[in-house]
């Protein structure tokens, strides 16, 4: 695709961590070009290559040179990726879909509407079926679609590998990263050599979300799929990379083996139409013993994978493993990416 | 006691992490003298102030003197304490409780045979019954009692505070310090700004050892148990600490109020018999939300309670909670002191 | 001294890490009592024992009950230490001061005031003589003494030691810890894995501070020791204790030996008025090839004293050695209650 | 090149973390291939694809396939890396050099010998002017180059910028990766929220070798550069990434601005002959104030450039500054590789 055919995209909240991941993975899209850059008054007027940049990957140099401006609906492209603190997304959010903007949220806010698809392109792409009610219910003249919380992505993605043998009860315990926090998020006092036993709203949302993402949408509403979920979050001194101790019980019998070829096999829309952003295989079991681990592996595969190993009986329900995902990429900004990615494949972003 | 009238007592394996919190915790102990040192070879001959010394507690005086013994049974005292490796626990341990030596044993090597009590005074201190059929079976002029694998202590500490409601299926995730590994053990460069989610053995030792704890001694034999247990283990970047997330699904129906009623008032042996190293409370309840944490809590209780947190339903099964224990002082070298003071108290270390 | 006779004493910014630093100090002090605890209105009006405590030491049961009060001169008692954050202290320490207080204060605000002593006992307790100076230009019913900065008091003591080989140059590398820069403070995305080698101020603090400690009052002002004296400050993934790599040329020729005899035998009026903060020795050299480390050595001698290793000649200039200091103690709060001991002692807290 | 055409390259001691840095550079060199793979007997035998693989970069796959042979001359290439160990690459080395292989050297043993170069293609190619010497006094078939220690080469890249104002003498404080120790290497538990002050060596390496380095081959020896260095060494919990601060006083008078452009026109033979694993520029100066950063800048310019900051004077003796170098890619691996890429350039390898 040509430069000038490239669809104009903005961001939304572009100076937090999830926003410069935005950034750094809109900078070579072959479909998207990065045209606006919005943020706090704070921020407002400034280059962007004058803010803090705390990725290890390079800025941009066309992002750089883009002007930051404030969230006004009227000077954004009409495709907006949203960074937005849930603090201040619900309104913001709220204004730009009434106003003509197709917004791709990583927000928590709406995620849970009852009629905002939560999407993941290789488990549920038939939820966008509900932008059409979405758009008659609410009376936007744009359309909102909102990407799962991090530790949900990886968690939904194992469940949705496993559907066939019927997924009735999970217990999964998260190990997450530091930069799910945002910046400056956790204090290096509490942090260093340290565990935090809790994440406010985490547990509830993996809970809830991932049966949304699991269910299905009967042409007036959603229905969550009938799964007993408990999670427990941790915050653990790791940069990046969510880990996740689960075990799963299912209504059908089921074989080890099996399980593992059903994450091998595991393919969606994103594979099939090659969406730009969408890994070769969305999930890529590792024999090592002791594997996934954050550190080493966390960056393999673009951090759109979600890696597990360890995959065994479980002596109290069915069978356990553990996973690893990129909470900062496939966790949230990537997850949004390949959202527009397949919204676009589908004809919904014109 | 005078000093004059306190027991003998010997440490075998002295120069490891765990060797030296024994040296730590005995000596100022009120009825114990730590008279003997013994470790391999490499260290033999040496004083014991000559070796590195780890601990941020400065290296008794009086320990610091000792020359360091190769581990001969007819030089130690009759009370020994032993933090051998498990690749030659087996023999040396052996060895001492056959001739005369009763061995409060750290290892892994006996934890599970059938004539050993796995022994945590506040829940089956009867299991010293079983000494007699172990003399008769074993031949052995001597003794051995274990103290289980530092994980499974804090585990059987919170279900034997439970035991009313018959917990019937746990699920348990635990996030382990790096001591547990011994020094010099994980490498900085596997575990900096890492997770690894496995530890050798650890899963079916607490698996195991649970439910041999919370079993009983019937005469002629120990019984287990009946309890699903389900156990993920990971390595966390931790100095001291192991975090432990549980779920537990009760026979009986019950309360949160009630469980957290029966953490706070749960004692034992220790506690009735004021044993000198048993906490006041054996588990310590905290109020705050994300606590308890390892680098913040680990060191309260002088390392002897277990601290809980968290208590709330739990989707799937029953309740879950956080639970933090002291993996080289009540997960390990207080461990066994615990059980010598039983044993004393009972009347055991004549 | 009985509880009654005791001498009341405040603190102000008692909510930070400096501020529960001062509550541990003074919980069982036994010359003062704390009985005022001022933060500012965000905290008024609610028990100490409300407010989150980050110390791994227990809050003391006396201080949790008091209500912490807005900073006001009318409510404080005489005695006032001072843990505010410069953005404010600059204003609130001097309304103390003028309305009657004695305040020992922690900020950098009148460090460097040229009628405000900056103490550290053993090295310039005839500083104190400029109060009376202070009183009458100031216009002060009350009095102020300041301590130094962290890094500066551990630097500046190794100097005094060595003082009589007359230190010409001193060249200073910093590694500092993560509790220097309070709660949040440092976020933990910038300090995991990391080293940070910048720290606002600091440089320019160790450099002039150390000169005005080192120098003389000569009756109307403080003239600054004529040493050459250069820092790099870095910050480093530790959470207390602050490492410092130190070269210094001397004008006198010095062996390695008579700079070892030196830091042993360093004593001053702390000790020999047997201050009941004071170190028994203040600079503890050690022998290990690998020491001082920070968090195996920063807690012992109640991180009063300074621990010195590494001593030999510098290609360069003069000598080298390495130093360790309890930032958040000897570096802060435990700097102010030894001054405020000292002050006692000489009959300038009536 | 034809992958026909290109040279075939060996690796020594291709299991450690250098050693596997070398196999991730040499998979997609354009004009090395990599045909073998030498090991300790331990390793003998295995496809290399067995043995436990540390880097983040994958596994390439050519290497994987590979088997790894004991460190017998006859069957290596001519062109031989050596990551060896210090305690066996003293002999293993001078039996390749002997028999006719080319040994390109990352060792310690042959660094300071008189007839061995010590190379930074940047600073000194002319230094393999002594290579005929080498052979002729040596009497080996083959020959061998050293890259000096990592903090060495970081330190000597900076005074080698800045040589026309005649760098006098040198005061460093480094703050060293974990990796720089190996695997296993440091243990955890004593890196984690620590600093170790001292590496065996490291300075003397530092002060000596920077000499040599910076000196002259006269046709019959090495005259080392008349600087006085003075080094202090830590270790600190980051994983890749040395930083250095550095004074460094000149004969010359030199102003800010003039260090500053000397860094940023700093140029060498590697750029000139644009070899394929030099860095475009071998200095980049970073005008954050608080950079270079190891976890946020050491990946940059693919690890084989050394990013100085804070450049400022020093009040003790000229100007100060702040260095990073990633210390297994451009203090090792890679050093040895732009080495041999040098003298492919120069016809050396012939």
């Amino acid at each position: 695709m040509s430069a000038a055919a490239k669809i104009e995209v903005g961001v939304l909240g572009a100076t937090g961590v999830v926003g410069q991941h935005f950034v750094a993975l809109l900078a070579e899209h072959p479909w998207f070009r990065l045209a606006w850059l919005g943020a706090s008054e704070r921020s407002g007027g400034k280059r962007y290559g004058e803010l803090p940049w705390r990725l290890a990957a390079p800025l941009p140099g066309d992002a750089a040179r883009l002007e930051v401006k404030t969230p006004d609906p009227d000077e954004a492209p009409k495709i907006v990726f949203s960074a937005l603190d849930a603090s201040v997304a619900g309104e913001v959010e709220k204004e730009f879909a009434s106003n003509g903007h197709i917004v791709l949220s990583n927000a928590r806010n709406y995620r849970m509407d009852a009629l905002v698809p939560l999407l993941i392109p290789e488990i549920n792409a038939d939820h966008l079926d509900a932008l059409a009610l979405q758009k008659k219910r609410k009376g936007w003249s744009g359309a909102m679609v909102a990407n799962p919380n991090c530790s949900t992505i990886f968690l939904a993605m194992a469940l949705a590998a496993l559907r066939e043998f019927e997924p009735e009860r999970v217990m999964v315990t998260t190990l997450q990263a530091l930069s799910g926090a945002g910046h400056p998020g956790v204090s290096s006092l509490d942090a260093t050599g340290n565990v935090i036993p809790f994440i406010a709203g985490e547990e509830e949302k993996i809970e809830n979300e991932t049966r949304k993402i699991l269910g299905e949408f009967r042409g007036e509403e959603f229905e969550s799929a009938k799964i007993g979920i408990s999670a427990q979050a941790t915050r653990v001194p790791v940069v990046n990379g969510h880990t996740e101790a689960v075990s799963v019980g299912f209504r059908k019998g089921v074989k080890t083996e099996e399980i593992l070829a059903a994450f091998e096999r595991f393919s969606g829309k994103p594979q099939a139409k090659k969406l730009p952003s969408a890994p070769v295989r969305p999930i890529v079991y590792l024999d090592g013993a002791d594997r996934p681990q954050p550190r080493i592996d966390v960056e393999r595969f673009g951090g759109m994978a979600v890696q597990v190993g360890r995959l065994r009986e479980c002596p109290v329900m069915g069978h356990k493993f553990v996973l690893l995902g990129h909470n900062t990429i496939r966790g949230a900004a990537g997850a949004a990416v390949l959202n527009a990615e397949l919204m676009r494949a589908e004809g919904l972003l014109n």
